[in-house]
């Protein structure tokens, strides 16, 4: 299969590429895009050099295209891909509320997939971590009611996010003043409950699109959601903190048991062990930590849990390879 | 009157000497004590070096004996203080749970200081940030569930806490090995959700603390709370995300009309300026910041919002000046 990656320079993209080979996809031939400033760039594929190349005003030759580049850059180029015949799995929010295009997580919903008109969207990172761990268990209790705090990584900015983390904590240590460019606010030590656009409602954009798109994977369109979304000081692992109301009857075991099953997801609850679910652990690791699952005090049949993933892998570039693998 | 601060080195311990100080207590001697470790230090007290002695097995010569020693220290001692004639402000969790000692946070049971027998408690740091900013909300409209998850900084873990974040960071940003002794993991760039002992029900103690104490400090023994504490990589201000069920009909309007009039609470709610409460910003500040309010999405009458509030300050040192200002 002729696969393109569109952004390939990017923290994503990088994640892209490293996934296609660890993965054994069955790339034919792979061709890499990027802005002007990336493309002439050198990366190595199967101990092969590639040349990074300008992303190309029209058609990309290949059969996917994974595409990584921004919002801006899908919106316009993604219909021109796909009518030149190639299936793209987009990974930026331009596409996501389309009703024509269908929104993946394969272990959840792989048959909308299936279904594509040229264009497949890969969710964002925070809904696509809690869903893999809410879709069982919704399943098997039917979820009715889902709170959920998160702790975003700087990654969820891309290379430059992280970068900025690196780069101000080094400021901040060494006394020198500490910038930001990135972020809204410096992050070093900090904690900014601002992630993406304020919208009317007073949720912030990332906030809604945790909404907008568990609906959407789950064929729950009225499920109800709230999230609270914050950036945190850490690299690239986000963690949520998630309360969940169910319609049928739900314990802590019972749970558990239900997600030692799930795809895509690994226990991570030995809280007599200090196990649970961590950035430091997460990190490069495909399945999405599940842990402190307990039964909620407040609520009545109700659990909380807590997630932490990777959000370039699950978060990101593995799930679009995933969508890949269903095409094939 | 006569003051003394036990525990005088500690990170609490300093920040007591300072409110003392810019409060303007009218102190007419300060003693200091402190572990033998620290005995012999010397500390200015309004322009005046004073000596740490160490903490005696005994009677302390004092009107009020400010007690930030941890709780094996107030457990065995407290009683001697104050059946010496002190009144013990205590900031461990030692007393916190006994029917017999108050536990206040003056902007809301100041009656139930002034009916002390010895000793008084001072809530957790996690309880007392939220609690200020709950209260006049649970006044005006009547709050019947609350779901709770916490940014904890290290400061919670003293100062030990704090300079662990600092080298291990170092450590971290220099290609060493990064350790961790006070925390159960490594603290740079990552999230623990594990703060103190883990219970039967599978929360830790921190968590059921903020059940405990924010139905105690509210005189509401039935409240249904739930919470999730979490420590991450900030220096020294917690940061809160609540969502609240009211009784009564509420508004993100209404509530923050309240809240602007609340004691002990500044309203910082302007997103579109890019303004709500931060560590950054709530470092160092004796009012605890409150913003992002909102209608929760997912439940009827029900907001979400999100504090930040100095650690060390209200949640620690400040409350337990305000508790001894309320005996003058």
């Amino acid at each position: 299969m002729r696969v393109a990656i569109v952004g390939a320079t990017g923290a994503v993209g990088k994640e892209l590429i490293k996934v296609l080979e660890e993965r054994d996809f069955p790339v034919s031939e792979l061709r890499l895009f990027a802005s002007p400033r990336s493309a002439g760039k050198t990366v190595t594929f199967r101990g092969e050099p590639l040349t990074v190349e300008v992303t190309p005003e029209g058609p990309i030759p290949a059969d996917v295209v994974l595409a990584s580049a921004g919002g801006g850059v899908s919106k316009k180029l993604a219909p021109l891909w796909s009518s030149a015949g190639a299936v793209v799995v987009d990974n930026s929010s331009a596409w996501r509320y389309d009703p024509e295009v269908p929104l993946v997580i394969p272990e959840i919903n792989p048959e909308s997939a299936r279904a594509h008109q040229g264009i497949i969207a890969n969710p964002n990172c925070t809904t696509a971590i809690l869903a893999v761990a809410l879709w069982p268990l919704h399943k098997a209790f039917g979820a009715t009611h889902v709170v959920v705090s998160t702790y975003q990584a700087t990654s969820g900015a891309g290379a430059e996010g992280m970068q900025e983390l690196l780069d101000e904590t080094r400021n901040h240590l060494e006394g020198r003043p500490v910038g930001h460019k990135v972020f809204q606010h410096p992050i070093p030590f900090n904690v900014i409950p601002h992630i993406d656009a304020f919208q009317e409602n007073g949720y912030t954009r990332e906030e809604m699109k945790v909404v907008w798109e568990t609906r959407k994977i789950f064929g729950e369109p009225e499920m109800k959601i709230s999230c609270t979304a914050v950036r945190i000081p850490t690299l690239r692992a986000h963690s949520e903190a998630a309360t969940v109301l169910f319609e049928r009857p739900v314990t802590p075991e019972a749970a558990r048991a239900v997600l030692e099953e799930a795809p895509g997801v690994e226990v991570v609850d030995e809280p007599e062990r200090n196990r649970y679910p961590m950035p430091l652990s997460a990190t490069g690791k495909w399945d999405v930590e599940v842990g402190r699952i307990r039964k909620n005090l407040a609520f009545g049949n109700a659990l909380d849990f807590f997630v932490s993933g990777d959000q370039l892998l699950k978060g990101a570039a593995l799930n679009a390879v995933q969508i890949a693998e269903l095409l094939l």
